[in-house]
């Protein structure tokens, strides 16, 4: 017998794939839009059925993050729940719309696995975004991803945290994974980062078929980034930012952050230095949608996630 | 007698610099709002007054290009004197208001030089936008400011075009000058676009400031980029695009692209060539701003500039 059991875990049948949820980065909005045109064929395999989706409409016609509110933070089981007025923000109903159609989240009926497609201005390269670090199945899943892209990197940032996590939009679907491909502007399709955003989500689709189809997955551990602490610009009278990041700490997504070193730079010319008394992993460095979240980056710890053995679970 | 008379120009004593005619073109918003904050002495020179100024504050204030329509195209000579109606496009608005204080474009009371600075999300590095090829004192600028960077490359860029030039809102100005700095994402602000941004409107007050006191400047010959034509994406149905700019064109900006090379990329992985028929030089290579304008890039050709020897007329 093996020293640590088999997750035996149910069939992943129901998949989607959304884009769009942030309405101006391009790359998920493209793909999705484009499978939904083809008949969705590449994205689908035996055994599953993947619906590409394109999540906020409106803020895809008008190539902006959000038209009301962040799609992305509204998932709350409070505003999934409550009853609305027709004067609700936009994003508020198309929460509950979604959550009707993939979820409703926390429930049997749920979608199993939602891929959400997204892009950041930062050098974070192929990100796979998961939520909880128990979940065998989606642990074994990235394991799996990142080997097939290597030796392309390919990092796993954990945003489990008391109180920096936030309300996803994939988060209806039992297995949610955020995919954030990087660096491209908002508004903007570059034809690399498409293609590696679109490779991650076929080996991806690759994975489950597998799982589906009886594979069993021996135990694994996966390196990830787990979110710290989050840090805003040096701001001035009128809340204006007076500080930009550091030369040093631009691009260097996933790279150590000593005490002491630079962080920003002032217009007069002056080194901020990070006060931190240990060493951490910046990422999503300078994103643009932050600058109104009040976050220049944020902060993780490396950690080795274990994933125990998988095999599918056939009622 | 040297062979081409002396160009002798009145001095250049208004001067604007223009930050956030597009509102998310974060470099030059950010420079305009600290050198009014600071009281405008980084841009202050013997002989001449220098104003900062943000063009397009509503539009700054949402961080996009424009509220209305985009205020860089605004400034025709019919739209600027046509009365307006309280339900006129925010942006014609504020073109005629910028036109009262800095012009009125075409009259001796307009502003004598008005650097207006952009950013773009395509690899063009520093680039200078001219409005006209026989203006010896921006060409004698322009030479001065290369030179000053170099070895940095510094392009001139010359929109000079019989049906491609636009009503810009630096045109009500005696001497127009753009300022492109890239790649950046808007709604970004990073520390080397900004700096090198800073270098050259202080190089150009510079030269600005010797002009007026009389420095003589010998005939020169400024290399140039005239634009030749705009290539649009292919689109398919509902005019949406079905091809993205291919690698080998991607970050290429300012290199030659020959008959065949390749441009585009579709969803299928086919490569589509370029047809011309003879060698350019693209730029604005997938600038997010220009999607909806219908361009992937424009194709430009190299020229040779020349400029007169320049003097200061005193009368």
């Amino acid at each position: 017998m093996s020293s640590s059991p088999l997750a035996q875990v149910p069939p992943v049948r129901k998949v989607a794939v959304f884009g769009g949820t942030h309405g101006n980065e391009l790359s998920g909005v493209h793909l999705v839009k484009h499978w939904q045109q083809e008949g969705a064929t590449e994205v689908q395999r035996p055994g599953l059925v993947a619906k590409p989706f394109v999540a906020n409409p409106r803020a895809v016609e008008k190539c902006c993050r959000y038209v009301d509110c962040d799609l992305n933070r509204a998932f709350e089981p409070v505003n999934l729940g409550k009853a609305l007025v027709e004067s609700a923000p936009y994003e508020v109903r198309r929460a509950q719309e979604i959550n009707r159609e993939f979820g409703p989240k926390g429930t049997p009926e749920a979608y199993d696995l939602i891929f959400d497609l997204h892009n950041t201005t930062a050098n974070m390269g192929a990100t796979l975004v998961l939520e909880n670090s128990r979940d065998d199945f989606t642990l074994q899943m990235c394991s799996y991803i990142k080997e097939a892209l290597a030796p392309e990197d390919c990092r796993v940032f954990l945003i489990e945290h008391p109180h920096l996590k936030y309300a996803t939009t994939r988060s209806i679907a039992k297995h949610p994974v955020g995919v954030e491909v990087g660096p491209q502007p908002h508004g903007v399709l570059r034809a690399d980062i498409l293609e590696k955003m679109r490779r991650i989500v076929r080996h991806g689709l690759d994975f489950i078929e597998m799982f589906n189809a009886g594979k069993t997955f021996p135990p694994c551990t996966v390196e990830a980034y787990r979110i710290v602490d989050r840090m805003d610009y040096p701001r001035g009278k009128n809340d204006e930012i007076t500080a930009l990041i550091h030369p040093n700490l631009q691009d260097n997504d996933w790279q150590p952050l000593h005490p002491g070193d630079p962080i920003f730079l002032t217009m007069e010319g002056e080194t901020i230095p990070y006060a931190g008394d240990t060493t951490v992993y910046p990422t999503f460095v300078n994103e643009a949608a932050y600058y109104e979240k009040r976050q220049a980056f944020v902060t993780t710890v490396k950690e080795t996630l274990r994933a125990r053995g998988l095999r599918v679970f056939q009622k």
